[in-house]
């Protein structure tokens, strides 16, 4: 394998200072979901913990070596779920933590960054405009910005889960990976690809938030203008040079999903595994759903990362209700 | 403490033999649940596995013990979960299983039985005329009979979740948990008296299947002549004396709670804990919040020992309605 910015013993290493809470989560098969699916189907479940996604994994990596530096601030930009957990991160640390995200927000995530103690600034504009707000406030403030998928630390942490994928006994077929920034896929990409070649390794992202897909087919940085897509988690448009240029060693595949299987991997979740998931943690079966004839057969995992929606929102894509039925 | 059924030495070589995939399961603060209910609560979640529910830990002692005797066939009487694991845990030591159920059973969990191979047989009355038939079968076909609650090792499983509790650091003031035959309640009961006598132990059953906590009030086996609730996994009639005993030695306390009390845990756990639990994981959080001052400012943890619904009843019950609200 060529070389990424990743090193597997780093990765080790970054384990050891991440809280247990967010280690060795579940991974299972989940036959109910099988039928509809066509293909064996594991779940590597990011959402039973205190922030409800993976995010946590990289942001105790980044807390725990700001607080041995004696830091006392950090700032990020977040479209909600990094900041959640650098704030629970920075909280237990005795760090200063501000986030910046879009007023346009998950709302349930921007609550829960106030309800952690983070300082939230919101910008009138997407998450792109956010990160040039966060970049700004740490070079006034002269504190430290947190990059998502840039600083190696967030793609170390997310790194953490290829480390408990490939322990296991039998291995997959296939790894399902949400792509928006590149941390999740870049990181557990490396784990894979260095561990178990063999396995395959596929990035799912939105068709309304295709800059990093198109990035990695064109084998260059493609940006979009603007996103269209439910699954906020990876709505990003400017793709980073040096996530790309690992993503392009690590990923067998990217493809792009309709909104329409994003909610249909939604409910399937729901009613099949009893999960609730954000619309990044369905991209995987979306992908399933859309080119069945793909994984037919194969053992496939995917990695569930995140569970935090408004409640409204979750209603109306699950399309519940109890008295007409959907 | 005086003496129970179950021996610690023995609940740590349970714990040997069941697959890793039921063990080491999330346990977490859930701080969004706390504005609404008073107190700290941590979920230890039994629900993100492949059979969605506690009861594989228990079937996994029993059936390692079977196949290691060279046995090849067992029956149950079961509410669904039993069921549900024991087919898996025989399916994969070549056991033929059979199970027992009420027709009035949750038809996802009747369904997840067959899908897992084992025979179904139902009977036209409630749980405790699914007993009397699996114990005929069993007499009839001179097979093991695997009585939930009274066969030790369906406690001593239920128990190893008490040894994932002690070993938390911190500890907490209050475990709630959901109370039907009693293996949960006696054998994590036992775990957190014999480690950590400090810790109150209170088991929570619905009003409209009380047998089990009348019985423990009184002192001595009450039985009721029918059960009238939605948490299909507790709705028993006849409690098992050695069970009644244990339990008296093990628990602090034991509470009624209302239907609708129930269903307000069930869409707590949804809307703030992003978990859809069926009814009879959501009564330690509904007796939080029928007694908000016993609570208040304690910190509780509440095991969610199931998540088998049937799709149309969770929707019906949490009262999910897209246009109109609820």
């Amino acid at each position: 394998m060529q070389k990424t910015r990743l090193d597997t013993s780093r990765i080790r290493a970054a384990r050891r200072v991440i809280d247990p809470v967010f280690l060795d989560t579940p991974l299972y098969r989940c036959e109910a979901l099988e039928p509809g699916l066509g293909c064996e189907v594991s779940i590597k479940l990011e959402t039973a913990n205190p922030v409800r996604s993976f995010k946590a994994r990289g942001t105790e990596v980044v807390a725990s070596l700001l607080a041995a530096n004696g830091s006392r601030d950090v700032v990020c930009a977040s479209a909600g779920n990094l900041g959640q957990a650098l704030a629970w991160s920075g909280r237990g640390r005795g760090l200063e933590v501000t986030v910046v995200a879009s007023r346009f927000a998950t709302a349930a995530k921007l609550d829960r960054i106030r309800a952690l103690g983070a300082g939230l600034e919101l910008v009138d504009g997407d998450h792109e405009m956010a990160r040039e707000r966060a970049a700004a406030i740490a070079r006034y403030d002269g504190i430290r910005l947190l990059e998502d998928s840039l600083d190696i630390e967030t793609c170390e942490g997310a790194a953490t889960i290829g480390l408990e994928l490939v322990d296991t006994v039998p291995s997959f077929d296939t790894v399902l990976i949400a792509l928006g920034g590149g941390a999740l896929a870049t990181g557990v990409g490396h784990v894979v690809k260095a561990a178990a070649p063999e396995v395959e390794v596929i990035c799912v992202q939105p068709l309304g938030a295709p800059a990093m897909t198109r990035s990695w087919r064109g084998r260059r940085v493609v940006t979009t203008d603007s996103t269209d897509t439910i699954a906020d988690g990876v709505a990003g448009r400017r793709p980073i040079p040096a996530v790309l240029h690992d993503l392009l060693v690590v990923a067998d595949d990217a493809v792009l999903v309709r909104e329409s299987s994003i909610t249909a991997g939604m409910r399937m979740l729901l009613d099949h595994a009893g999960l609730v998931v954000e619309p990044s943690a369905a991209l995987g079966i979306a992908a399933i759903l859309e080119d069945r004839d793909r994984f037919a057969g194969r053992h496939v995992a995917t990695i569930v990362c995140g569970s935090n929606v408004d409640v409204d929102a979750y209603r109306h894509w699950v399309g519940v209700d109890p008295v007409r039925g959907r």
